[in-house]
């Protein structure tokens, strides 16, 4: 189904721009952008795109004959996409179900990360390294378009589940999950000291680190160790060493 | 010396905005820009700061007498920052020596890191981490503004070294020191299976990964073992994980 659309006023324009801007109408309508041609890809690989609208000097092989296609001359896509250099091909696409929320050994919970460029890439390295469930509590949107192209694409492939550190708090004490902050404290371990897939650890946010009343319920604090001469590491690295940590012991 | 510039035409607005915009002005002057208030604080701390810019609202406590400080309208340091929230200080830096160009086991190379924001992450990580030595080739400039701004100030605490392959090569071979590439071949061993201490480490680029003449040069490749449904990780975080097994080794 190939249809050819030539004015901005075009109602899948103004859909497309909503959900490109609109976090709440991103849920209401249970779809939202993957913008690039790679993720595009990988959104057509997983089965979830509704509309794929195609700048009209792009190509792309194989779609499949009941997929809705819409043309679009440069103009539109250059106001459809936040990209510097658009790549001429975005999908909407149906949003996952959200898995359950079983919060067991292994689970990262991803508490306060404001920055979609940190917030993408931290799932994409979950979805690497298998961490077994990501929560988020606090985050910046996983289905706002900067953290589906920085996740590229692992919002698709293994969705993280939104709770609250209340909700986290209360699933600890029942099922006797133990909770690990990445914090500097005094009692902190070096990461490579525990057994992550034993805990439930928690990553705090770029400029705040993990937030008091989580620290205060920790049982344990880890840090990766590093010069004295460094405040920190990149919010998303720190991420990321946590998580190869967790899928590394063996 | 506090001084007040209200001009935009003044000629240190110009100088300013020509290190920030030029990479070969900056290497004449051998200068370059700390913009933001941690960065300045670290750039102060290290004693590199030749001329400090202060937004008129924005106070710095325990400046150096002898500092130029140049106090600006709010309208001036606008045109001068390229933050999208510019907080009011930029530091003119005076460059870091080049440390002498002398590979050694444990050395890494970072050959054609085009985007500032991953750059500055690795220089960052590297710095984090001891890393004795980093060397570039064909990357964005480590003095560029966005860099250095990513790199939280490595550049001013372990300047990296600018080489060619060619003369890294010629080194390797000299003084007998393996090549370890990061790349996916048929003999790649898992990174955690490699001490990458007695090797020098070549990164290669977020698009294209180690170039094909390093790759045949280079008589180890090593991994970052992950999960099927995923192609890579963000350049950054791969680049984190491998000089965080560098260090990690004990």
């Amino acid at each position: 189904m190939i249809e050819h659309i030539t004015s901005k006023q075009n109602p899948l324009c103004k859909h497309v721009k909503k959900l490109r801007d609109n976090r709440a109408y991103r849920y209401a309508q249970q779809e939202f952008l993957a913008d690039g041609t790679k993720l595009v890809a990988e959104a057509l690989k997983w089965g979830r795109v509704n509309t794929l609208i195609l700048r009209e000097d792009v190509r792309m092989d194989a779609l499949p004959d009941a997929l809705r296609t819409v043309i679009v001359p440069r103009s539109i896509m250059q106001e459809l996409s936040r990209m510097d250099t658009p790549q001429g091909a975005i999908a909407v696409c149906a949003m996952p179900d959200q898995p359950a929320f079983s919060p067991r050994p292994g689970t990262v919970l991803l508490d306060g990360i404001q920055d979609p460029g940190n917030l993408g890439t931290m799932l994409r390295t979950a979805d690497a390294f298998d961490v077994p469930l990501v929560l988020l509590s606090g985050c910046a949107d996983p289905y706002g378009e900067k953290t589906v192209r920085a996740s590229m694409g692992a919002v698709l492939r293994t969705p993280p589940v939104q709770a609250d550190w209340a909700q986290v708090r209360q699933a600890c004490e029942a099922l006797q999950i133990p909770v690990c902050a990445t914090a500097l404290t005094e009692t902190a371990k070096d990461i490579r000291d525990i057994d992550l897939r034993a805990f439930l650890t928690v990553i705090g946010s770029e400029g705040q680190g993990v937030r008091p009343e989580i620290l205060e319920f920790a049982s344990q604090t880890a840090i990766i160790p590093m010069s004295e001469r460094c405040e920190s590491l990149n919010a998303a690295v720190a991420a990321s060493l946590v998580m190869w940590e967790l899928h590394n012991k063996r």
